[in-house]
C-alpha cells in the first residue's frame, strides 16, 4: 500500500461542512461528485499527497444515512492507494481478511475500489483504491 | 497543514494488533513508543509518506481505555502536520474551532501536538502536529 490515499468522513451536510473544512484547511473543496450507485454526494480536499472526502448520504438507504444513524458523524473510513487492487484482494483474502467487494467496483474519483470488513481489521473500514487507467 | 501525518487507532491488544496490521501492510511496525503521560503504549507504520499508530492504553483511565469502552476500537483520530503549530492554533482559535490543548504538549515520535475537539470538527478528533527540532 502505497500512502493514504484518503480518508472518508461521514457529514449531515456536505454544504456546512465544507464551509468548516474549507476554515480548517485554509483552502476550499476542489471538487463535488454524486456516486448515485452508492447513494452519496463527496467533496474533496486536498491535504499534501492525501486527500480528505467529505460523505453524504443522497437517499435513507444509503449506508452512510446508516452509520450516521448508528454513530453520528465522524470518520467513516480510510482508503488506501495500491497498484494493483486484484493481487492485493487475493493477498489479503490468503491472509484471512475478509474482503467485501472481491470483484472491485467503480468509487469516486476515477478508481478501482473493494472494502474490508472491519470485524476482520480492529474496527477500521478500510478501502483498497488504484486509478482506473484509461 | 501539509499532510496526513498520521492516523490514530485504538486497539485492545499492540501485540495481537501488531500481528495484523503487519499482514495488512505486508510490513512490520517499525517503532513501539509508551507515552505515561498520556497513559498509552503506541505502535507505529509506515505506509508511504503516512503513518498509523496504534493505541494501547496502560491504564483504566487512559483516554484510550475510556473511547475503547464506550466506542469499541477503531479510528481515535487524524494528525495533520503542520510547520508552526503555535500560529496554526492561534488560526484555528480564530476561524472557531475549540482547541483543547492551547500549550502545545510532549506527543509520541517527537512532536509537540495539540488536539481539537471533535464537537466542532464534525465529531474528527484531530491533531495538530509539529517535529520537535533539535
Amino acid at each position: 500500500m502505497n500512502k493514504i490515499e484518503h480518508i472518508g468522513i461521514a457529514v449531515k451536510s456536505i454544504e456546512k461542512s465544507n464551509t468548516l473544512f474549507a476554515s480548517l484547511f485554509g483552502e476550499a473543496h476542489y471538487k463535488i461528485e454524486e456516486v448515485a450507485s452508492e447513494g452519496v454526494k463527496t467533496s474533496f480536499f486536498k491535504t499534501g499527497p492525501n486527500k480528505i472526502e467529505l460523505l453524504e448520504a443522497t437517499n435513507p438507504d444509503s449506508p452512510i444515512a446508516k452509520f450516521i444513524e448508528k454513530k453520528g458523524e465522524g470518520i467513516h473510513h480510510i482508503a488506501f492507494a495500491v497498484d494493483d487492487i486484484e493481487s492485493e484482494i487475493k493477498r489479503l483474502k490468503n491472509e484471512g481478511f475478509t474482503v467485501l467487494n472481491e470483484v472491485p467496483k467503480k468509487g469516486a474519483d476515477n478508481k478501482l475500489v473493494a472494502f474490508l470488513h472491519p470485524k476482520t481489521t480492529n474496527g477500521v473500514l478500510i478501502e483498497l483504491c488504484q486509478d482506473i487507467k484509461e
